[in-house]
């Protein structure tokens, strides 16, 4: 192994970040299919070659993309930076988005908008798309069943599933109401699961 | 106005059936920006220049595509063929679609999936899926209305939410288990909103 000359490595770097971050605007803006490969090198500022080289294949392009979004995009664990607030808080955080960019559509969730712009579910995009749904549910289990809820799974499914339902319809009536909805009902939920679990709890 | 020659008419008529039953199909099972004309003239069994005789352009053809399908996928008003069951059986025969067929991939709501390929708020075939999702939640809010539910645009569109999210997971997951999941939020929200409006409501 040879040290790659520092210069070269931060201008490979640079390409790659550059086409990603076109990447994640136009399939933002326009949907992944309506993006072809050379609008990508031109908004990227990089020839085709420098493109391919560094995603020998759109779909390979698609891969990254959706990796560099999954950390931003899952409920995260508490860390030394970011103390944990109470599980009811952290459950209710996922609703608790970014505000959107008001002059631009909204476009909800990018995993989801992969699983429909790529319907066959053994594509490789489309596969990931799944596991990020899958572990997005895992992580709000194990947030509610670290507070002693009572059937954790069924939790975090029901909220995972209004999450989307939020990010589904805000891209469909380009409306910000949907999330405060999901919340909402989201709220009645985790209280009703407290108090069936709870030190509370009725019989 | 001239009558039309009948078997002229039939055939006419016969072949626009044709373009949007090869349009559902492939729309379906590709998605609309990975379906081009030529193919859709192929699989309708049409020449290029019959299909743009009936649809000019594909954004009319998505457009009839979406018209031809809204019937079905709206909560339909009762008829003296199908006496209306309770409010509650009402609301909640939105979650028992058909059985899909195991053999295909899940591919959710069809104006989801639209809104998702058309981004743009103003395009034609996005207009008409939030118009339809808007219909969606007026159809069960006046259900919810007629049975004396108080607030009943609030539980319409929490539940337009939940049947959008069980389409929309179910196709990021190829799986079928959003729906009883959705079903069962669905319950508890009905439920409660009896309870708080129906005649054994408590203050």
């Amino acid at each position: 192994m040879t040290e790659p000359n520092p210069v070269r490595r931060r201008r490979g770097r640079g390409a790659r970040e550059r086409i990603l971050a076109a990447a994640t605007e136009l399939f933002t803006a326009q949907g992944i299919n309506a993006t072809g490969m050379d609008q990508l090198s031109t908004v990227a500022g990089v020839s085709k070659r420098t493109l391919y080289v560094h995603f020998p294949s759109k779909d390979e392009l698609v891969q990254a993309y959706l990796q560099s979004l999954e950390d931003d995009l899952l409920p995260a664990p508490a860390s030394p930076d970011r103390p944990a607030p109470g599980p009811r808080e952290q459950l209710l955080a996922i609703f608790d988005g970014q505000p959107p960019d008001p002059s631009a559509p909204l476009r909800g969730c990018p995993f989801l908008n992969v699983s429909v712009e790529m319907p066959d579910p053994g594509h490789p995009a489309h596969r990931l798309a799944a596991e990020h749904k899958r572990e997005f549910a895992r992580r709000l289990t194990a947030i509610a069943r670290q507070a002693g809820i009572p059937d954790p799974e069924t939790l975090g499914e029901q909220l995972a599933l209004l999450f989307d339902g939020a990010a589904a319809r805000a891209t469909a009536l380009n409306s910000t109401h949907t999330g405060p909805c999901a919340r909402s009902i989201a709220e009645t939920l985790i209280d009703a699961a407290f108090a069936r679990g709870g030190p509370v709890a009725s019989p």
